[in-house]
């Protein structure tokens, strides 16, 4: 298994600061449209909004909650379809919360349901509705196409857009830095 | 929250007589392919044509709609699907003018319906048909990608192609030359 | 309407004996798979082959029939969503040959049809099956990403990929040459 | 036809050890996303997963498929439209092995099935669980945006990212390899 040191995870300008904050996360949460997809939303006849996912990402969601890592979604979208992509996900599935108006509130929540600090959980987003939760997290971070409002509140930016590899990017980092990257076909099988 | 100077709004290539045009916009009309859309049309299995929108343009025409501007579509489009999408959206939701084929003709019945004069009226189009609009309207838009056709007739062309964040773009420098971009979420509650 | 001049055309590095090919064309017969789309095939449910196509080929397509040209698909697709996009496609349709193998056999059904010498039809392929149409027709055309069997038999090798405006260049160049891409509103509107 | 020669499979940077290793190949085995695909996956109303493939890489399965290559599929995935895509796919079609969480497990079974040794059989994965089985078998290959730990133990990297040509250059660099690239519309006609 390849694993990443200190010194490579900094060669991904990652500051003293931010690595601190990286070795606290104990839970990841992150919006869906421009986090977990490219934007795109296909209409579909009925008129629901169907969205595509990235199976490299998948993969990293799976390997968290392997992990332990508890997983949480929270997004403006109120799409039944987003419930069957992450309901029962990897081990016990993630929380979701669709029609999020106020994402904070919802974080909150999150929190609360698993004793969580806001400080040991991460938080990706894109846009304006997430500015909040992006400050208020444990980590805040956004994909190389985020909007500069979120920026402006993120701990990092990612040099990958959303929609294919940026969550797995996370993901990895985090697992890495904290040495909990590691497969077992074994485990893996009863994450399905 | 960010907000874009008149001098950042020059540094866009927006020359005096754009910026002008600009102060007096009080609603958006838009094309659907090739500018709400990448152009692409996914033919679904019953011969309905399937379109892919993109989030962070919805969030725009969302804020739009909360700032008091009117939303139309005018598009030679005529899936059920383009309604779904754009009828009860944000405040009052758009007017959509399907099937159209004269779009000059639908533009009027749109500026009438809201006693609009044509320069307070912006239009995004991408195409031939779309000319004639982008003539008439009080500011021409075309994304980066339009056709000839459509950038000749046009008062201001993109730096971005459809589909992703022209749409999004467009809005951002109309209200944040007017000082309208501004997010609250008690407002942006309702607009679902 | 902009109009491209025979020295632009040559821009476009077509010579000399290509553009005396140009001049004889009266239809225009198409690949599917890499033609019209990108090459991608969805796989719906019911195991449907779903394709997506490009609005600025569309607009293109309808007005070559407007203008009074004729339309061929010949593919070895078999789905009947490709019927559903192009049977009633602008001024009488599209002739559609679907489950295409010997499609030199199907190209010769279509000049028959019409009283068509192979050398007043244009043909756009980009793959193996498609090579013996590009040597037998009057204008052998391919996107920039065809496969290298189908390159090496065309006349013209487009600098757009397919699936967004390699139909649209092919058919504007022709109807350019030949004067006819002229935009009419009310004809327009009768070939929906 | 074209054909590629030796010295020109070597530009393609294939060592004198791979060459060996290409010349001993009898089938082809892909894991889907990622390798079949970009990875996007598409949830639908239902919530069945949904793939896009590539009518190029097809083609290149087909002509596999009737040079007397086995076919297999060894995926994670378990969407019944991965069966409708594979399953009567050329000559005989493919063997597809879904739900598979330990790959090296089926592709054992693939092999007994067949009476051919590991070193008879390619391989082509893009991520974690795919590493042991390009470890073991004949020829491991892996798309230009495989990760890592994929690339680690693969014999080929190819220049083309997983979802447009991949597969289809992994196919014509063994067949050609072996001469047995070769196009017959008569044959062609029975893969369907």
């Amino acid at each position: 298994m390849v694993s990443i040191t200190n010194s490579q995870l900094r060669q991904l300008e990652i500051t003293e600061e931010v690595y601190a904050k990286i070795l606290k996360i104990k839970a990841f949460t992150f919006d869906i449209d421009g986090v977990m997809t490219d934007g795109s939303i296909l209409v579909s006849e009925s008129g629901d909004f169907l969205r595509t996912y990235s199976a490299k990402d998948g993969f990293g969601l799976r390997m968290a909650s392997m992990g332990g890592y508890k997983l949480g979604i929270i997004t403006g979208a109120h799409s039944d379809t987003v419930e069957k992509r992450f309901k029962f996900f990897g081990f016990g599935g993630a929380d979701i919360y669709l029609s999020s108006k106020d994402k904070i509130a919802d974080f909150n929540k999150f929190c609360e349901k698993y004793g969580l600090k806001p400080e040991e959980v991460l938080y990706c987003g894109d846009d304006v509705p997430d500015a909040p939760v992006l400050n208020a997290c444990g980590l805040g971070v956004c994909p190389a196409d985020a909007m500069e409002e979120a920026k402006l509140c993120a701990d990092y930016v990612s040099v990958f857009p959303a929609g294919a590899r940026f969550v797995r990017e996370i993901i990895e980092i985090v697992m890495r830095a904290q040495g909990t990257w590691n497969f077992d076909v074994s485990e893996y099988e009863k994450s399905y």
